[in-house]
């Protein structure tokens, strides 16, 4: 069966509604019987011999080799289209016209969706929609404003193919502790040190870590911990929070506010954030801290981010493979700029990125 | 006991040598029996109460907190001093005289080195040194040409201790192919297909990625195989090698040029180099390839960096993490400027991180 290309469309006749569409999902059908295919749902045709040619628009018939040579379909593209059908998935474009399932009109418009893939053993005529799936190539930059409700198919320099759901989420968590106030602190080159502190502030809000195993030692803070009680009233330290906040300033710039705002939410919200830097992360959290002698495994870690980052996908692979390797859920924070209000609550927008096998 | 700081040394009598480095291996002795310490030694002794107070030049006795807050003594040096202690070693500053051991002596001119320590029971009157040291804090740069011979103490913002052992090493396998010249391949935007390949060139060398699982299927190369093979005369291409190399050059720029360098000289070492990227690298490598029906685990992950590379320790931390959850062990490739005379073999430096428990 031939088919003809007619810019970025390729037609072809009635018989290949019923083979094609009705039969298999491929396309969608126009006024008069006809089918269109999308470029890469024909390179599919083409490879699996139900189709023999393309014909282009200067009348040669391409074969398979020849029409995945052309501009007419992106490799990496097809690459992703064959993998999903192999999974046996049916699956459209993103374009105008080609599925009846609302989610993947609605899809239409987001340019960051390539194909919509529907659950297994539904098509393009019903109304359900299991993937919104963008392809990139392992070398593309993705804007972190692409991300959420957008599983990323990546193509790998040798061609295989990961694929990496991210999702809009909310984090929250139980813990929270009453603390003293005034509690006085020694701030030193990169840390705090409390020379006497009242056991509630490690025991029971997990603050800080003990300059030993002694019992009553001293506790050292990080400097976002010590910014954070200081706020709060809970430190008593020469200069006030600003110090604190400016020797912060100081070790790591403006990361440093970013980082405060999102320690500062998280606690805000019940969870305890502690360094992740043993993860390569800004943090891991604990949801439910009631005591330091019976803590959890931590759930999360949360690496800081500008709201306008960009994403390598090699990066996103290797954050998304080590805390899969930890049992713990990757999650981005997203920082934008503040409100005119100078609210920062819901500016923070928490992205969770997890590998997806579809 | 009291001593006495004076410039960068602090001055104590003959019983502290007695005490101190004798039985413990604290400082070292000077002309007339008396004993010097560094200010981290100094600070230790204050910490465990062996010391009472260290007079400051204007006469005023610090304690052990006034000390650590003074500007005589870094508290991550501190920090990674207690610990080794605890761990049970004894150590000393890198400093001209402090030590007996000849690696020691030696490590005195090197800026990265901050404290020798001795293997278990041994001390500065021997003549051995376990691990040569440098302390730095979580958000120190570390530049590449610092390390190698080195164990990094890393300092985390809570003050938590990671030690990460760093090593210069040799690369080799046993991985060879015979592979035939002349196969024709096209060219796509981002790899490279052979749509009717001898099969050793994927059977044997491990070069490339079926298609499909079909025998006698297409292969897919990346560009840096396609270069790789175009210039050994395997492959034939519409350009020639330079034709693979300039598209290489235009999807990563100048990356595409030190990774080639890498991915040649891993082959002619007999390793097989195939894409890291779902560990976040650039490699992957097996060692001993006969037929890809036989594949071993992958050893290596590499990671290619210029020379002049600059890490952070937490891409450090998150690298070798995820190296050794997946039992690989994470080597930097350093490629240098190529010599005069054009031979990039020995300008290459492989460098070995792991984490170490000492």
């Amino acid at each position: 069966m031939h088919a003809t290309l007619s810019g970025d469309v390729v037609r072809a006749g009635e018989r290949a509604r019923e083979r094609f569409y009705d039969s298999s999902g491929y396309g969608h059908p126009v006024d008069g019987g006809a089918l269109e295919l999308a470029p890469v749902e024909a390179a599919h045709l083409l490879y699996r011999g139900d189709l023999e040619a393309v014909d282009g628009s200067d009348g040669t018939a391409m074969d398979f080799r020849a029409f995945l040579e052309s501009a007419a379909v992106s490799e990496i593209a097809f690459l992703v289209y064959k993998d999903l059908r192999d999974r046996g998935f049916y699956l459209s474009p993103s374009r105008e016209g080609w599925s009846d399932a609302s989610a993947a009109r609605a899809a239409v418009d987001d340019p960051a969706v390539d194909f919509v893939v529907y659950p297994r053993g539904s098509g393009p005529w019903d109304d359900e929609v299991a993937y919104r799936v963008g392809v990139v190539s392992e070398r593309e930059e993705v804007p972190a404003s692409d991300l959420g409700n957008l599983v990323l198919a990546v193509v790998d320099e040798e061609s295989a193919l990961t694929y990496l759901a991210t999702e809009h989420r909310d984090v929250s968590g139980t813990s929270e502790a009453e603390l003293p106030t005034n509690v006085p602190g020694e701030l030193l080159s990169d840390r705090l040190l409390l020379w006497d502190p009242p056991a509630t502030i490690y025991d029971r809000g997990f603050y800080g870590q003990p300059l030993d195993d002694r019992d009553g030692d001293v506790i050292q803070l990080s400097l976002l911990e010590a910014a954070f009680l200081a706020r709060e009233g809970v430190l008593d330290v020469e200069g006030g929070a600003e110090a604190v906040v400016d020797r912060g300033r100081e070790v790591e710039g403006e990361r440093f506010d970013r980082r405060l705002r999102v320690y500062a939410e998280l606690r805000e919200r019940g969870l305890v954030p502690k360094t992740g830097y043993k993860f390569g992360a800004d943090f891991r959290t604990y949801a439910d801290v009631e005591s330091v002698d019976d803590l959890g495994h931590s759930e999360l870690l949360i690496r800081v981010l500008d709201g306008g980052h960009t994403f390598s996908p090699r990066d996103l692979a290797l954050d998304v493979r080590l805390a899969h390797g930890v049992r713990k859920e990757m999650v981005f924070a997203l920082v934008n700029d503040e409100d005119d209000d100078g609210s920062a609550d819901d500016r923070i927008e928490w992205l969770s990125v997890t590998r997806l096998t579809p």
